[in-house]
Parts: structure tokens; sequence; C-alpha cells
């Protein structure tokens, strides 16, 4: 789906990040995967990691060094896990991918590069970026792993992307239905002699409206309830 | 952090995704973890996994049935891997954050439910729950491990009550320090006879201005260039 968004992983040491990224990768819709000097790779414990999502690592391009991942690319990015003290646009996740967003729907290729695990991307690394990308997070204790990192951001990527569209269904009951309602809940509540001084009828009326009008009553739901107060409006006293 | 936001994992089958649970939470600043009958806790594979989040653990709650872990909870959210045909309030992670951020605001606690590895919450753990959250993805791959699905609801959560606040420098250099810069930079393309009828002075000024207001210069870059310029002028034809 993504199709002008790339993920650049830079000397990975650990294989199982690498399938980790690619099942990241796939659950949000992203494809293209380069490798850069992988340490381990092909490698089963990658495939196995990745679950369903191998395709993305078959077709993974290898190169030797960053500046042959980022041939073609308009936008380049790089992840960090904190801040630098650097003259680079530092912008977090969210507006990161607000900025991917307005560049590929121009048909501009952009890249996220991801550095080594154990200390990320250079110096010389971060000079190709345009922009340099953090992603939130406590700030007593901050140890995403790579894979976890991609996770983040795919997700963000994908949700910036997506209109949310939910069929909860909406069929609520209209005025008149639900109101029958309740002037059958009501007479039944004054017929089993509920209220009296201390409750009187109006409070509890008011009361019970309040109740229902927050479950928000669908036709099936009033069609139950209505035929509950059948039932008790059938018992005599 | 989020004191009132409750993880809760129902029989869990996996340690390492118990670990990585509680890394994932941690580092979203999640502190509350509870455990429905997990298959193998305390583990060292949790763990391992939890890389500095075993605080986590260590404090986690372990409770024989879901009832047990929801007691004091005020808004209960059940996280599907897909929606479902049932009655029920179905939001994706960035409504329900939207959600929680309400009832958390009024000191109600929060739980969210994560089911089991291979087949996710029962119906009848379902039902107990106001709200089913999912997580958008590709619609034709959809795999997200448990310990990704909470990285993402906590990176979700996170972000939701996040105020960014980057302090990219933003002293930008004044128009009359540009201009200052432009007609430094203007003289010194005439001195060195770049124009032409071809390329006349009046164009390419243009043209530099466009390119040095899209770097949006800040005074010591200003500086750098001027004395570029000022090297520039120092040599005769």
């Amino acid at each position: 789906m993504f199709k002008n968004i790339r993920i650049i992983l830079i000397k990975t040491t650990e294989a199982g990040n690498i399938g980790a990224t690619a099942r990241a990768m796939k659950n949000m819709a992203l494809e293209e995967l380069y490798l850069v000097q992988p340490q381990n790779f092909p490698s089963s414990v990658a495939t196995a990691r990745a679950s369903g999502a191998d395709d993305i690592l078959a077709n993974a391009t290898v190169v030797d060094n960053i500046n042959d991942a980022l041939v073609g690319v308009n936008l380049i990015i790089g992840s960090s896990a904190r801040q630098r003290q650097r003259k680079i646009l530092q912008l977090d996740v969210v507006q990161s991918c607000e900025k991917i967003k307005q560049t590929i729907n121009q048909n501009n290729k952009v890249a996220i590069m991801f550095g080594t695990e154990s200390s990320g991307l250079t110096n010389s690394e971060l000079d190709l970026a345009h922009i340099l990308m953090t992603i939130p997070g406590n700030s007593k204790y901050f140890s995403l792993n790579l894979a976890q990192a991609v996770q983040v951001f795919a997700y963000q990527n994908f949700i910036t992307n997506y209109n949310s569209a939910f069929d909860n269904e909406n069929n609520l009951a209209d005025f008149s239905t639900v109101e029958d309602f309740y002037q059958h809940l009501f007479q039944t509540i004054e017929k089993i002699d509920y209220t009296d001084t201390k409750r009187p009828q109006q409070l509890i009326e008011r009361r019970l409206r309040r109740i229902f009008n927050k479950a928000m009553l669908q036709n099936d739901e009033v069609a139950i309830l209505r035929g509950i107060l059948t039932k008790i409006n059938k018992y005599e006293k």
C-alpha cells in the first residue's frame, strides 16, 4: 500500500530483529525493506520471527553502504531514540508521519533509517537526513528495541493515512419509539407501587430517562425491554 | 505516570510475551499489570525479555479469574485483533485512547484486557467490556502478536496524553539579516560574472532567494554563508 515508503535497517546485528521488523511492516502495509550490511541475513531466525511476512524478507534489498540504500529517495528521515544536539529538524513520530504523508502524496519516495541496535545512527548517517525522528515515551526509562521502534513508526504511519470507518450499528431507536417505551416503563413503575412520597414518581421518571438515554437504545433493545415490561404487567398484585 | 490505567493479560501462554509487555508498558509510562492465570509466571524468560522493566513484573498482580482483575475498575476495554459481530461499542485504538483520557481525567480507573495468544478474548470476557478496541492495520495481513499489540496501545495512549514540545532551535534569522545576506550574495554573483543574457541577473536572484528561503536560515548559518561570500569577494578576476 505504501509503495513510496522504504524502511532501511543499517548494520543490524540480531537476525530476529530483521524478522520482527518485516512482521511489523507487513501488519501496517509497508513493503519495501533495505538492509545495509546486515550481520546475519538471510537467516532462519529472521524467517521464523517474520511469521508470514517472509515475502518482505525475500524481497529485501541488501546493500553495502547507506548511499546505495538511498538512491531515488527524496525525503530522508533518521530514527533516533533521543533528541540530539544537532542542527537538524527534529520531529516526533506523529509530526514525521504527517510530513511523510504530504511527501508521498506528491509521489516522492521517503526512506526511514534505523541504526544498529547498540548505538543507533552514526553522526555521518544522520548527516544524510532531512529530519531526525524520535518516539515520545517515558523519560525515565526509554528502551524500545529496534523492532518495537519500527512497529510504532509503522503503526503511526498507518494511522496518519487511515480514516476510521467503523460500522458501529447506529440504528438508534427514534424519539417516539423511545418515548413509547418510557411511557410503558413509567406506567409499569406506577403499577408496581415502586414510588412513594420519598421516591416521587416524577423524580424516578427523570432518573430512568437519564439512565436509558445514556444507553442510547437501539430498536431491538427497546423491543427486549418492552417485552420485559409486558411480562411484568401481566402479573397482578 | 498513568496510575489509573491497568493492563490485564488473560491466560497468557508465552512467558516471553509477559516480559515484552512489561517492557512495552514501561517505555510508555504504564505501570500496573494484572495477570489472569498466566501459564508460566514468574519465569526467567519473562524477566529477560522485560529488559530493565522487571519492576513491572515484580509488582504484577496474579489472579485466578478476570473478575478479580477488574475490582475497582470503572471503564473496561477489551482488545481484539478484529471487529466482531457483537453489540458493543467498537472503537479503534486512537478513539479508545481519547476515551481513556477523558475517563482518567475524572479519576476513574481504566483496564484494558488482552486475551490469550491463540484466540484472544472469549465472548464471556468481552461481555464484561464497555468498549471493544481494535488496532487498524493491513487488511490483507494482520498478525500483531500480543506484546506488539500492547506496544501499539501503550504508545498511542502516551501520544494521546502528550504535548509535543521539541526545542527545534527557532532562532531564524530576521528579515534584514537575510536581506543583507541576499544583497551580499547578489553583488558577489554579479562580480564573478555568472549572469549573462541567457541567465539574467534578475532571474538568478529570484531563484537564489527561493532556494535560501526554503532553507529557513538561522543566524549562525547566515554568518557562515557571509563568511564564504567575503572570502570569494577577496579574489580578483
